[in-house]
């Protein structure tokens, strides 16, 4: 019983700080974008695609999650953009807590884009708030068309699907129809892109995906104000 | 401060049930494994390799977790063996208490070998004792050879490390020799067998593997009592 208390406790916490974070994310015109997926679905590989095909003035900067090591933002920091890693030490998700201390030493007014990626879990990153706008899901075909269904609330709660390593089709038995129809079974609204990262294939698609969200992002705050 | 004391307790409570479990199945010279990996590694397929191999005679049972879905027993179930899954409706990993639930229709001096498949997830089940004899952690080749630096925990306490889908070796950019050496790095007296159990490949070390376990179990105690 008290755990369940102390849960809603921890989370609520978490909630009122992501709630800080995204009215300064929306204040200054940030689109935040979390990532998250498996171990090994290509989180890592999508952000190197997407900063590689970014005009190098471009004001992004990335926030990468792991248990261990620095190899992700040894990476991603080949493309230029400010990358800081977050080493959670054992911890199986970030928090609201880890964003806003890797933001501490950047200008929210110098970027148009932040990537969060998460630690590489279907499961506990979904429960918690980073003050995101968008949570976006990477399946990778490897995985087995039933992953919606059996992890669902992560796919409930992404506005995209992005469908990782079409290259490997021919070779793996997955079946891309009823892998996008299990997610929007969970998800009716879901969007969904297929890309191969390694190939780079489907890029363009997903480059516009980001480019249109962030609009919306602008008109919908224009609106508001 | 709350929140470590609070886990500290559910985790020894955990321990202690851990402990009754592993009793009973020695006491009933039961082996029992405990699959982890991320989703979609495999686990549920090398279970249906498993019991396909199997004479259909052995005392074979599975425990199979998930947080939605009856899916993975009903493919398991095909083989004649008794299955049953454990839906966890959230919880990340599976725990002691829910093995115990899950063992209470059957009687353990019937059975051999128990296997439980875990939830799919590299990092959470792997705080949480369930009285198996053996972890045993499952890593497919389309998730990338850095994973046992970035998720060392359950590299670290698992006897075995199965490589699968090595099939798709020559699509995939994965250093396989990079792969076992990060494994040894993090555990080195990590025993490590390679299989595609899509096409059945290296499924004879792997029988081989359980049967000698099961063999040292069985001599283990033969030399206490």
């Amino acid at each position: 019983m008290n755990r369940v208390g102390l849960e809603r406790k921890v989370l609520s916490e978490n909630d009122r700080l992501a709630a800080t974070l995204r009215d300064r994310f929306e204040t200054h015109n940030v689109l935040c974008a979390n990532l998250i997926s498996s171990p090994g679905a290509g989180k890592t590989t999508l952000l190197e695609r997407t900063l590689e095909n970014l005009n190098p003035h471009a004001r992004v900067a990335v926030l990468t999650g792991d248990i261990q090591t620095e190899n992700d933002a040894r990476r991603l920091r080949r493309f230029g953009f400010p990358v800081r890693q977050i080493t959670t030490g054992g911890t199986c998700h970030l928090d609201a807590r880890m964003i806003e201390r890797g933001l501490e030493e950047w200008a929210l007014d110098e970027l148009e884009m932040l990537f969060i990626e998460n630690v590489g879990n279907l499961v506990c990153p979904s429960s918690y708030d980073l003050g995101e706008a968008a949570k976006i899901v990477v399946l990778s075909v490897a995985e087995g068309e039933d992953k919606p269904l059996k992890y669902p609330s992560i796919f409930f709660k992404s506005e995209l699907m992005v469908l990782n390593k079409v290259d490997l089709l021919p070779y793996v038995p997955f079946d891309i129809a009823a892998a996008e129809e299990n997610a929007r079974r969970v998800h009716p609204g879901i969007e969904i892109i297929r890309v191969s990262c390694a190939r780079r294939m489907g890029l363009g698609a997903w480059m516009a995906w980001l480019g249109a969200r962030r609009e919306k992002m602008l008109n919908a705050r224009a609106a508001v104000v």
